[in-house]
């Protein structure tokens, strides 16, 4: 099923990759731009990331088959508001939000109920650095995209927007809102929290910093996430504060129990959470097919 | 200053990249290796690591110039127990352990007195990988290496150790032994404790481990270190228990801080501490000259 337009709102790394991803594949005609910055559409269209862009929504959404909202989480509902006087029945909508609840949330507020050709989705791919200049025609290559349909969502939409994922390399699932917004919580957001915190927490031991001239690649690779774009973190954890709170709940539980055996020197009990983290990480890094280095 | 026989007890990752280096620097007659492992110690001959190894303490040290104790520092009292018969006043004695006071009071129980010849030291390098396969001739290019000297140690000995480091490509700084305990908490220690932590609340949290399905880049970086050895970390957990306990708890207070930034919504509080992060991070990754990716 080929899209004959397609309209990306938000021409970053996620929504570029997209882009040239489905342009690789010959999976899509024209591909439409739109967002707030006129010179980063612009050096889309000069990169071949997108054939044109729109500063009016009126004009970028015209005769499109899929509407791609991939701004921040924060954004979302701004960009529903600019696009709710423009939406047809054929025209299929989905995002690529990191917290699925809150776009959900920001669409029933501007639509007045959740519109059944909108699919939430969330690519679970990316990387600390941001922009269209950073954008790969193989970003999503077996990379999973959750999709969260609830209820009220056509089928047909659904297909739609599973095909273009697929047509983009990535292997798709459906989840439900909530426990999709728990799974991340554990697996993306809090991880960001706690490499924020330490740094955050590590820059404050003294003003010249001089702790970090001691670190060598462990740390470094620990805390390359603490280098993400700080206003999309605020807009996730706003987004997402439950689910969160939630999971910083359940890792402060075991964070406890290991400081109590460190302080305890019960060697035991060190020995046996570390070892089942061992595990538990080299198991998953060989069944994502990760490279352990 | 040439030396003209070492010894490296505890040929792994570690020890057999120290003898790799000063091979490749020229700057070192005879390696001879000492361990528990025969079958490891042979291999390391094979690859060239060592000259040759000796079964015997006694054999192994005779006509050094210098002793390095390269084994976890949960070892360190035994190789000193086993060292201690045959010490001259000629040799020079250091380690590779990642703390400090822990070595110095295993020297001190072993020796009845911190021997004058003993440079306590630490490279701060590594990966999570071990064993003498993985020793590399470059592993100290560049990188610091830490000497403690106490009150007692000789000059000479003090030289001796930081020509070694120097000629194996490292930089080499001097630091109290609290300090750099209290340093290498912060930046080591607490680091693979919430590495640990996390994987192992993760894995708690269903029995098939579905959420590290979900993970991405980011998530594999951060836990790199949670694939580190079990063992190695309950020894240098129950060595440093107090500086981690400390960095620990200094870690907890920003990482509670920013928790009830979380729960109360407050936006301005949380960009404040992601944005310190990361240009804290960004700044030490520059200053330290390396690649952010």
């Amino acid at each position: 099923m080929k899209i004959n337009r397609l309209c990306i709102i938000g021409v970053g790394l996620i929504g570029g990759s997209l882009a040239r991803s489905l342009k690789r594949a010959g999976a899509c005609g024209e591909i439409v731009g739109f967002g707030r910055n006129s010179e980063n559409l612009e050096t889309a269209v000069r990169l071949g990331v997108i054939d044109r862009y729109e500063d009016d929504m009126a004009e970028a959404v015209k005769g499109v088959d899929i509407v791609v909202l991939a701004v921040p989480v924060g954004s979302m509902q701004k960009m529903f508001e600019l696009l709710q006087p423009h939406v047809t029945e054929q025209m299929v909508i989905t995002d690529v939000g990191s917290t699925k609840g809150s776009v959900i949330a920001a669409a029933q507020t501007v639509f007045g109920a959740i519109p059944a050709n909108l699919v939430p989705g969330h690519p679970i791919a990316g990387t600390e650095k941001s922009g269209v200049e950073a954008a790969l025609d193989d970003l999503y290559q077996d990379r999973r995209v959750i999709l969260t349909p609830v209820e009220q969502t056509a089928p047909d939409a659904l297909v739609a927007v599973r095909s273009m994922w697929e047509a983009a390399g990535a292997v798709v699932e459906e989840m439900g809102v909530e426990h999709h917004d728990e799974v991340l919580a554990a697996t993306s957001h809090l991880p960001h929290v706690l490499a924020f915190a330490l740094v955050d927490a590590l820059a404050k031991l003294d003003e010249k910093a001089e702790v970090f001239r001691y670190a060598a690649g462990g740390f470094r690779d620990f805390t390359r996430i603490a280098s993400s774009d700080p206003t999309m973190w605020t807009d996730i954890c706003m987004a997402n504060d439950k689910a969160i709170a939630h999971a910083l709940q359940h890792f402060s539980a075991t964070l406890q129990e290991l400081s109590e055996a460190i302080a305890n020197d019960d060697r035991e009990k060190m020995f046996t959470i570390f070892q089942r983290a061992k595990v538990a990480r080299d198991g998953f890094c060989e069944a994502l097919n990760y490279a352990k280095e």
